[in-house]
Parts: C-alpha cells; structure tokens; sequence
C-alpha cells in the first residue's frame, strides 16, 4: 500500500519559502567561490576558488525538466543536491528517512513524499499499482517541481516510476524498456518490465494534461 | 580538426523563426488529438484520438534543461523530436547528413552544427580536443537551446562531449565516468575516459559562466 508521509517541518519551512523565486530547472551549474555573493563575471571568479568537486547520487540523471532521479543520496551528495533548488523529494523507499537527511530537506525548505514499496526480489512481489499511481500524482503537480524520485539504487522502484510516466508521455515500449535497462543493467527484472508494459495510464490523463498545460504558461523562452 | 558545416538553408529557416518564442525545454510533452487547435482541457481530448507512439532516438536522454544527446535519428524519431521544439543539432559525425535529416531540420527551423570526428576504434586515435572546445562552445550558447548532440550511436563521441561538459559543471570523475558507461556500458573505451579526465576546461570557463547567467535571466519559476 502507498504510505505517504510528509515531513511536517519540512512542510513548514516550504510555507516560508514559498514565496522565493526558485528556479525551473537546474542549469549548467557550477562551484561560485566561496562567499561569492557578486554575481558578475569578473575575471577574478571565473574559476573556482576552491577544488571541491560535486558528487551526484549513485544513478542520477534527469528525466525532464525540474524532474530529477537517482540512488538514495548520501551527505557526499547534499552540495551537488543544492544546486538543484529542488522544492520536493519522492523516496520510494519504505523504511524511515535518515536523520541527516532530513535535516538536510528541512534546512533547504524540501518537502519529503514518501510512497514505500518493499525492495523485493522476483519472481513473488508485485509492484502496488495504486501506489506508483499516487506517486504519479505527486510527480505530475508541478508546484512539487523541481523534484527528485529516488529509491534505493535507483535501478527498480525508480525505473518503474520514470516508466510509467515515459507511457503517459507516448513513448514506445522499446524506448521505455532501453531507459529503463540504462540504468539496472544486468539487474534489470522481468517483473518490472511487465508492470510497466501493463500499467494503465488512463486513470492519470487528467493530471498530465494539467502539467503540460501549467508548463506551457509558466515556462519562458530562454531568448 | 574540427569541420563547422552549418546548413544555409536551415539557417534562413532559423532567421526566420527567430522572433518565435519556444519553450525552453520539453515538457512531458504528450500527443495532442489530430488537428487539435483547441489548447482547452475538455473532457474530449483527454484521450489522444489516435495510438501512435513516440520513438526517441537510440540512447536520447536529457543531459540538462534544454539538452539532449542521443544516437543518429532516423525518420521514425522524426514526430518525437519534433516535441522537443528543437532549435539546433549538433552532430559529432563527419560523414555528409542524411537528406531526409536535412529536410526535417528545413521544414523545423532547425539549425545544424557539425563537428565531424572520426569513428574511430581505440587504442590508435585520439579525440580531437580542438574540436570538442569549439563543440563545446556551441552547446554552451544559450541561443541555440533546445539543442540535441548526437553521433553515430550516442556512445562514444557524445559520452565525450557530454563528460567535458560535466567538468565544467565540477562534478567529480567518478560521476561523469558513470555516466559515461550508462551509455556506452559493454563497449566503453578506456581512452575516451582518459581524453575527459585530460581534458583542460580553463579555456571555456568564460562561456560556462555566460550560459549561467543567461539562464538565470531567462528561466522562470514555474509557480
């Protein structure tokens, strides 16, 4: 069953930022030096002051614009995390969210969905339908934008999500399946495959109608 | 060294369509009913009219907001990449671009920049860092987004493109090498890991910061 549970001063600390401008998307960004409040391209600040280096989750990649996906994030990923401006995080996971990383979501104003789905092996577990369906939703509102769906690997439960979704956007199953074995590789599963091919978009039509028309008018030309 | 070859025609088409506005990335962008002038939600296009699928490319995924990559598009990608409203092509092969290609990127106003680099099976070539610089410097032009890389396969050539492009978003060798192999997996070359992790982005981090802040001007929020 879909459990969904928001972390309530997350929730808070959203309501204080709702306000602030945030980004659609993450773009092209790199390392300011530090304290670098100036945002003119001097010649000073055109190369970091410091060699820290970004470290994305294990998996990460984008899906779209202001949708995100990869592994469980550690500490090591929380400064390359930052640059993502993300408003929401969609783990797929069951178990408690760790300390840390809910300390994290709360200082930057992220709002946690959770949806657990047991990490089962095949042939015996089925996704829940319904809640990939919930998770959907959640996917589908833009104001959760920018947001990052991750499970554990970022492999299965996330595959399967980001599959549902390439379905609700007309892609051929060939296409869906190759996205989806880019990332589990040799452990893709059978039984993921098959819930993505089965999976009926019909019951979601209206939400993604509404994310693709939300886009269209908040969505500015780059030039 | 690098060949730019930009099609005329397609750079009148391009003049042309200027002053009209395109988003500046795709958006779960879904298969509007045939003849569907009508951008209302009515209950009657909830449902596409018609089953068509799309086809991405092979290997297409999302690099970062209005950034593509991907293998060589052939006519079957044609309805899919035109949701992509794509403002330029860059293809990293050196052979002459298929005719029916052409024609897609006329009818589009799409424009073409092509970097031909050799094909090339390792340990013998190396990439041409001239070319991946001048590469670079076009994908980093905000004014060409949305905008799709490709080469052959979306393997070798673009996993190169696409890994000096993370050095200059500061992410660490490990992540670009990971992602690298998402793409090229049974066939990753050693020396196109060593041609990124060689690769001096000091020369281009004027243009990195210029798209930074063109992005920051330009891109909404979408709430």
């Amino acid at each position: 069953m879909g459990e969904k549970r928001e972390v309530a001063a997350a929730a808070e600390e959203q309501a204080a930022v709702a306000t602030v401008a945030k980004p659609s998307c993450y773009s092209l960004v790199f390392k300011l030096p530090a304290g670098g409040g100036n945002h003119m391209a001097s010649r000073e600040d055109r190369e970091p002051a410091e060699e820290e280096l970004f470290v994305p989750p294990l998996n990460f990649a984008m899906v779209d614009c202001g949708l995100y996906r990869s592994g469980f994030p550690d500490t090591a990923n929380f400064s390359f995390l930052k640059t993502l401006s993300l408003r929401s995080v969609l783990c797929l996971c069951p178990e408690p969210y760790p300390k840390a990383n809910l300390e994290f979501l709360e200082e930057n104003g992220i709002r946690l969905f959770q949806f657990g789905i047991d990490g089962r092996k095949e042939p015996f577990v089925n996704i829940p339908e319904d809640t990939i369906t919930e998770a959907l939703k959640v996917v589908l509102d833009v104001r959760n934008h920018p947001l990052l769906i991750h499970c554990k690997r970022g492999k299965h439960r996330t595959g399967c999500l980001v599959g549902c979704l390439r379905k609700l956007q007309h892609w051929c199953l060939t296409s869906i399946f190759d996205e989806y074995q880019r990332f589990a590789a040799a452990k893709t599963r059978v039984t993921d495959l098959r819930f993505i091919e089965r999976f009926d978009t019909a019951s979601l039509s209206y939400e993604f109608r509404a994310v693709k028309f939300a886009r269209l008018k908040f969505t500015s030309p780059l030039i």
